[in-house]
């Protein structure tokens, strides 16, 4: 099955807990591609409602993987070729669905627990139990995290990353290096291939 | 046991093979303190020849950690605080070792295999072993990579991460994600509590 990727940059929190837009930044647009690229995952939607930033998203990639950025750096150019962009997490997943597909699974990431929390084996037991041809769509929230309504819009919530058991939990990891350990966790290979997924 | 990082940029390789020096990045400073903290890490060195940007690093960190930085972000204060500036890795490892004890156990970071290589499982016991006072440093190296000799000099080497079994891995992670997903792999809650780590 098919896992793909997105990074939010509307709806999501700040410090003071207002839902915002943040900016896309360059170092977000070539590190989660790099791991996404090294996990297997199928594609990486950059999600803001801001035209500009799309197309400067769009453009980067462009770049990198056009003949010159391409004969330099083929893995930078593998990399950039999954990224995608999306105005909305709807836009994302009728681009992953297609015309006629199911929508994908929703899972979301948050630094704090929720009622529809999984754990990571369970969240590997659904997803090699989805039909075939499915795919799931991993959500990634800049600022300070995904909104209270997305995650309640997702089927899953991964769980926080606690680093250490039974101490207080120090829960302030920047969302490249969270990105990375999530894919790690659901996809790396300590664990058992998962039968079905692509790559 | 203290475990420490320390992000080399000198000696490193770059994309021909020559050993070169990278230069210190804001981004690399804040990602990594995020994670260091996030897994108890005792410190973060920044390893490189160039006095200027040590200095720049020791600025950055006094500034989120000054009266208005830590208190308009007290998390980003406590991660900060970890960051520590050496001009060569030797200069780190006495400073952990301090004037009598002894010098941290060297642990590589690598995208190949070397003979030295051992697992994660096989480095926490190895680490569990150690005597009570004694820390570990585990090295990341930036541009594309430690050298040969650095790594020959390290008591044991993390292998490659490897996302997905059997297939031609893809080795071009940055070594923010790196970094995380190793630091997880080594420290994070889903393993059993080292006994003797502190934090």
């Amino acid at each position: 099955m098919d896992i793909y990727i997105a990074l939010v940059h509307h709806p999501v929190l700040n410090r003071a807990g207002d839902v915002v837009t943040t900016a896309v930044t360059n170092i977000d647009i070539h590190d989660l591609a790099r791991a996404a690229r090294t996990y297997g995952v199928a594609g990486y939607f950059l999600v803001t409602p801001i035209e500009q930033q799309r197309a400067m998203v769009s453009r980067i990639a462009a770049h990198w993987q056009g003949g010159g950025g391409a004969a330099l750096h083929p893995l930078r150019a593998d990399a950039l070729s999954l990224v995608r962009v999306a105005a909305t997490l709807d836009e994302a997943e009728r681009a992953i669905a297609g015309p006629d597909g199911p929508r994908p699974l929703r899972v979301g990431t948050s630094a704090w627990r929720h009622s529809t929390t999984v754990g990571y084996d369970a969240l590997r037991e659904r997803l090699t139990t989805r039909p075939e041809g499915s795919a799931a769509l991993l959500l990634f929230g800049t600022g300070w995290g995904l909104t209270a309504e997305t995650l309640a819009e997702c089927e899953a919530v991964l769980p926080p990353i606690e680093a250490i058991p039974g101490r207080a939990a120090y829960n302030h990891l920047s969302v490249r290096s969270a990105a990375a350990i999530i894919l790690d966790r659901l996809l790396g290979a300590r664990n058992e291939t998962l039968p079905g997924v692509d790559r």
